[in-house]
């Protein structure tokens, strides 16, 4: 007989959601990791050697569920546009905002004014809040710079604090976000591009991503680095059809994007391709909420068989939404997700969005020891009891990271 | 020159949103208590003499509100209702549902089955999270009863856990919630009206509420139990158009109700009938998210001059929704309510449908002490940093109640 695996984080005496579809839910379950792996799980008495400082945790009643992973934020940025918020509230178009020198310019130019130290901290305080709601795993762009110095300035200040943080943090090089006010589109789209092999060079980035829209950016100019991207080996994702079809879910298939995001507007053929390349659709139920449009809706994507994520979207403007447990609840009363498929959205799904589902997304044997405990036992209540606090322990790689 | 007032919770270096139109925001603000009542507030170095026990909190880059007050719930219930809320993701209509013996039925069938102990045991968890959101006073409804002995004992459980509740309980007899499967609906209303007068006489609640739909209870029906209501001598409000127009808030105008709830699909001239009376809207956006019906409109509101306050309708079916900073962030982001009005809807006006306006709901001397402190410098992010936790402490009359 195998001698029992040595173990120095147990939980026991739970409902273990693993999202592994072979095991699915184990009742009156444990699960011990060991040096931030995953080690053991199962049901009834633990199967496992606890090493001599072991934590042993009978969590009764209550569910561990996958550490939540959150695939797209804007999380880098000084300031807070409560004023284009009212005005938004009272009918401006964000996409009028925007050509007129408001929304993301607003935040670039807050931003570029912050300090590395001041954007550092702010950004290990929203690690912080982000870990403390359960996300183990936090995609953050760039975006706010708009000028390729200051573009690899954020990059290298996320960098920085990545390397220190808690959690599990993918940085994305957001090449084309907005077009500086004035500046000639293909001098800019080309600097971006060509910023990219620094990026991949100094590793600051593992994607490079791209805004297109109407008065935004253009298939074609997110094709420019999109191949800049593949010439360094880096992933790539898209913001795409948002607002307009214009072409963008097509796109992030052609190109292989690990996900498309957004996608409010997308045509059945852009989902159809998106299926067929196993793009992932990472819906942005917030930014619908706040921007007051009407939301992605999940039976289009079931219907087309796209795998489904979520996210937060988290960012000064359009979507300032904390916390996934919003985007869950967003995403089934606003989407029309089952709950079901919200957590494996805001789970297994949203970590394959990341180029991460054979690290996290799941509980099984040698995945990332990344655990949430929620302080109810029906994880359902995450769709439907919105707005509660539920998230009560949070384990990112076996250590505790809030709660 | 008088004596300065003494005091025993003294918070200072806030910024201080009184409610009180005269005074406004404090800045550089503090506020002071003595045995649960504000002894002064202002700006600058506090003008108290601390007792020798006093509570002195430095909250300095942060904001003082008053404590939230939540005037519509059905908080005493046993049971979940999740295979519903999915069939309704589904498309089924709520008041199929409920015609069918579904819905309300459900959790009645649940809470007649639970003992007293089990009951009370519920409550006080929910009111516990409530306060833990901020929620200082806090209306709670019967109405899972259908059958008067039922109700009557729902409403002494209330009435014993809000006895020894930490924050201020309203409790409210719902007279008419649902007609009973099978029940001859005169009678049912006639024993419903009969019960009021004993209501009024055991002191179980301060009002009397009926909900007036299509396929619900009519306005004639609403009248046998408000008449009753008056000549007990307890207030009155009304579930109102919620799916339909039924007339309900033209009734609740006409019937001096403290507040029309719901009115959804009320029409111009019920409002109207409203602002005449000075009787409160209640919106309750939760239902319309999770039922996924189009949300009253605050423009509607403010045009027609009627108070809004806001409210989360916590139930297990149509609204799970905990907390008043979601009821705060989708009155904006999903009712068009201004930042600064969802936060009067909150309190101020919320306390006014409650009836309790001279005694909570806005912060001056002589008020009760309920005060929450939040953990961010600008009241706006209840409205705008969805889902965030902002609630750092929580005090109702003085004394320290979460956080």
């Amino acid at each position: 007989m195998p001698e029992r695996p040595l173990a120095d984080l147990i939980l026991r005496d739970a409902r273990v959601v693993t999202q592994e579809p072979r095991s699915g839910v184990i009742e009156r379950g444990w699960i011990a990791a060991r040096a931030g792996r995953i080690v053991g799980l199962g049901t009834g008495e633990p199967r496992v050697r606890g090493s001599a400082r072991a934590v042993e945790r009978r969590v009764r009643g209550r569910v561990v569920i996958p550490g939540l992973v959150d695939p797209h934020t804007h999380l880098l940025y000084a300031g807070r546009r409560y004023e284009e918020f009212v005005e938004r509230r009272a009918g401006t178009p964000y996409l009028e905002i925007l050509k007129r020198g408001g929304g993301i310019h607003r935040t670039v130019a807050q931003t570029r004014a912050a300090s590395d130290a001041a954007l550092a901290r702010l950004l290990r305080e929203r690690i912080a809040r982000a870990a403390a709601q359960g996300t183990t795993t936090l995609e953050i762009k760039s975006g706010y710079g708009l000028a390729v110095e200051e573009e690899l300035r954020q990059l290298r200040i996320i960098d920085r604090v990545r390397a220190e943080a808690p959690i599990d943090i993918v940085t994305t090089y957001l090449a084309l976000h907005a077009l500086p006010v004035g500046a000639d589109r293909a001098a800019f789209v080309a600097a971006a591009g060509r910023a990219v092999a620094t990026v991949a060079r100094e590793k600051l980035a593992e994607r490079v991503d791209a805004f297109v829209d109407e008065a935004v950016f253009s298939v074609s100019d997110a094709g420019v680095v999109f191949r800049a991207a593949r010439r360094a080996g880096l992933a790539v994702v898209l913001h795409a059809d948002q607002f307009n079809d214009t072409g963008g879910a097509a796109l992030a298939a052609r190109s292989h994007a690990l996900s498309a995001d957004h996608l409010a507007a997308a045509s059945d053929r852009g989902l159809a391709a998106m299926a067929g390349a196993g793009t992932v659709a990472v819906l942005l139920p917030g930014s619908a909420l706040i921007v007051g449009y009407t939301p992605p809706d999940a039976t289009r994507f079931r219907k087309a068989g796209v795998r489904m994520a979520l996210a937060t979207d988290q960012n000064p403007g359009t979507s300032p939404l904390e916390g996934m447990p919003t985007a869950i609840a967003l995403g089934v009363n606003l989407c029309g997700m089952r709950p079901d498929e919200a957590l494996t959205a805001a789970t297994r799904n949203a970590a394959a969005a990341l180029g991460r589902e054979r690290v996290s997304g799941s509980l099984r044997i040698g995945k990332r020891a990344d655990l949430v405990v929620l302080d109810t036992d029906d994880e359902r209540d995450l769709a439907y009891r919105v707005g509660a606090r539920l998230i009560r322990e949070v384990y990112a790689a076996g250590r505790r990271v809030a709660g």
